[in-house]
């Protein structure tokens, strides 16, 4: 039997777990599927490995390896939405090897490109590693509810922020202190803003909403905020008032008043009631949840990145590879992928977890509340506790079922609120 | 392009479901696949049902709808691992058509001579909504998951049983009371004994083994018990100690003394911390929570029946035949599988929650605790509840880790103390 043969453009901790799986062997019978690795390409050839890569012929140039007649499959792990990665993706489609890739950045911007020319060239094209690593939920979506109509999905995608928050909760540490020590264990990168800012995590929220939808909103449309203005008090706060602060990429459809469909897309902190799945999910592991119309609700969780996981999804595609799997990467052609629109960013009502610091003196709640009142928004309950240190006080404000335009109108003069002196915290609550 | 030309053998609820969508159209684009419904097989031909299928063609004879020449794939929703159900199955393979399947109890028994029928004839054999309804669990093993060595498979697989449980606690009524209520809401069947005593999920349990390591034991060799004697008082003291009752099909491979591994199989209630995942899984949801190599520890819950789940997993099946996909049905060649077998019902060491019902008088407890002595069993927490009502108490008994082995002896013995009035109920705790 011809053995499949395959490149890997990218030696990380992916790649090199990849590898060592190909040479090492797995589960899947060998005399079904003789997969051989052809070819690697990485910044440093003699790097000190897992795997001994000296027998596989090594590539300075990851793009031209994908003009190699000895390699059929290229899997990109390099990572980025242009560049060398960029490069390797289209020119390994042009070159019709069938493409791999782990590349979340790549596939939300170009990903409707890339399945079209693999359409085009009849080639095997799949990414299930971008999103939610060893959580196999393109392929969920794509064929175990193929059949159904989905209207909402919402994830813990980004398994650095997950973790922060979950470690502030659990040590007591502040946003810094546990960015550092996530730094040092390997779980958020020197430059953290991918992860904590939610631009990763919306990434991913754009790659699920195409194989849930069809849809694919511009990613500047999007309204993406990170985890760095909370506190621990914030969770504190909200764990007394039974919630959970979960960073979620949320998409969902409702029928707007022509009687189309809205796509409501966003990447934000969220209070998750304690008792929902979403809510127990801790650490670095991520979770997805589906709302769909004959298989109802499923929720599904594991390892969101990491080597191994990733790696299992990398290989996952190699094997629907050699099995000759048909379907569209999307679960549709490409053509069929609407892009390049505007995503609402909210639904219209929802309650918040309102956090203002003010000064301790008197007379600012006086202002504050009559701001609410003129803008007609009703509070749920409200608690004031001192922060001895340094005199302020935090004002923690849960309002009942508001309208965001109207709240985001009552927080901009709350914020010229004489006494009021940081930037207001706004978290959506989860219903 | 040709269509393809499906037979429905079985128009229950499922039935009629699979049949209205395909009558009616779902997500996938009909110029892809254009799917026709070209017979159908039921006991009553003229019922009133949700889709008109006077234009269908009707067999009174589901065997003999499997010799139609019209008939591409016949799917099986009959049920029962024998009589008409098995026939049906076998003769669609015989008649070189494809096969899908709802049927645990006939894969559970016969699924390894059909995979090697259809393997013999190369037909398109698979049977996803036979586990777990709507959740796509068969294919996240198969595929999603296909590179992973797989260790430990837990399920909550049983509906009718998880919304007994669950009611019992919300409700604060009787396992009589409760199944009743089920009853009268469809939860649960005239004949509940299949839910309610585990069988339904031993069935689900041995396809899960096959899929996760192509090892199905003999029915007869797993330790099975139900949910009967369960009270509600037992669900209360367990909820004081930290713990949900949950009835879970379990199945672990364990490194045995020979170097070899051996399958550990049982369907049986256990104890489950709160903060688990499969403590939070309420009502007639199922979910099941995988132990892989490479992914980590993956779960998923979701309906677990009802006609539009399962109609959402029948037909995700059919679009796998479309899609011409080429695994095998159990991830490997039915050679492969390992059948007829002992699996072995316990872990040797857990903690157990036991439970004596004892006449309210002086002795019995000094009794009861001297054969623990005697067994060297040691107790990490007790509490005695009176009833009195009826002027018995309830002596509740948390093991520190025993053996179960020699627990059962001690157990046996202490059922033959006077003043113990009820079969000992005695549950494992999860670890």
């Amino acid at each position: 039997m011809k053995p499949i043969r395959i490149g890997i453009a990218g030696i990380g901790n992916v790649g090199e777990e990849v590898a060592y799986q190909l040479i090492n062997g797995f589960r899947v019978q060998n005399d079904l599927f003789p997969i051989e690795l052809r070819g690697v390409s990485a910044k440093s050839k003699d790097k000190k490995r897992k795997v001994d890569l000296s027998a596989v012929p090594f590539f300075d140039d990851a793009v031209s390896m994908t003009a190699s007649d000895d390699i059929d499959v290229i899997v990109e792990l390099i990572g980025g939405d242009s560049g060398v990665a960029y490069d390797v993706c289209f020119s390994a489609l042009n070159n019709k090897k069938a493409l791999i890739t782990a590349n979340k950045a790549l596939i939300a911007k170009s990903g409707k490109e890339l399945a079209h020319l693999a359409e085009l060239n009849d080639l095997f094209f799949s990414f299930e590693a971008s999103v939610a690593g060893g959580i196999p939920i393109l392929k969920l979506i794509r064929e175990g509810l193929v059949v159904n109509k989905i209207t909402k999905v919402t994830g813990i995608l980004n398994g650095t922020a997950n973790y922060i928050l979950s470690e502030m909760e659990l040590t007591n540490k502040t946003f810094d202190e546990v960015l550092t020590i996530a730094q040092e264990k390997g779980y958020a990168e020197a430059d953290p803003a991918f992860d904590v800012d939610g631009i990763d995590a919306a990434h991913k929220t754009l790659i699920l909403s195409a194989l849930a939808y069809g849809k694919m909103p511009d990613i500047k449309s999007l309204s993406i905020k990170g985890i760095r203005n909370i506190t621990i008090n914030d969770i504190k706060n909200c764990n007394d008032l039974g919630y959970k602060i979960k960073l979620l990429g949320n998409s969902l459809l409702l029928d707007n008043e022509d009687g189309n469909k809205d796509l409501f897309c966003s990447v934000e902190p969220w209070l998750i009631p304690h008792n929902y799945g979403l809510a127990n999910v801790s650490g670095v592991t991520n979770a997805v949840q589906i709302e769909s119309s004959l298989a109802g609700p499923v929720m599904i969780t594991g390892a969101g990145a990491g080597g191994e996981p990733t790696a299992s999804a990398v290989l996952a595609d190699i094997i629907d590879f050699a099995n000759q799997a048909k379907s569209y990467p999307f679960g549709r052609k490409s053509v069929d992928i609407e892009d390049n629109f505007k995503s609402i960013g909210y639904r219209d009502n929802l309650k918040f977890y309102l956090r203002f610091t003010v000064l301790d003196k008197s007379g600012v709640l006086a202002d504050l509340t009559s701001i609410f009142k003129n803008y007609d928004l009703s509070i749920e309950s409200f608690i004031q506790k001192l922060n001895p240190s340094d005199k302020t006080a935090d004002l923690i404000i849960v309002t009942h079922e508001a309208n965001k335009l109207v709240l985001d109108k009552a927080l901009n003069s709350i914020e010229n609120i004489e006494g009021i002196i940081k930037e207001p915290v706004c978290l959506s609550i989860y219903l």
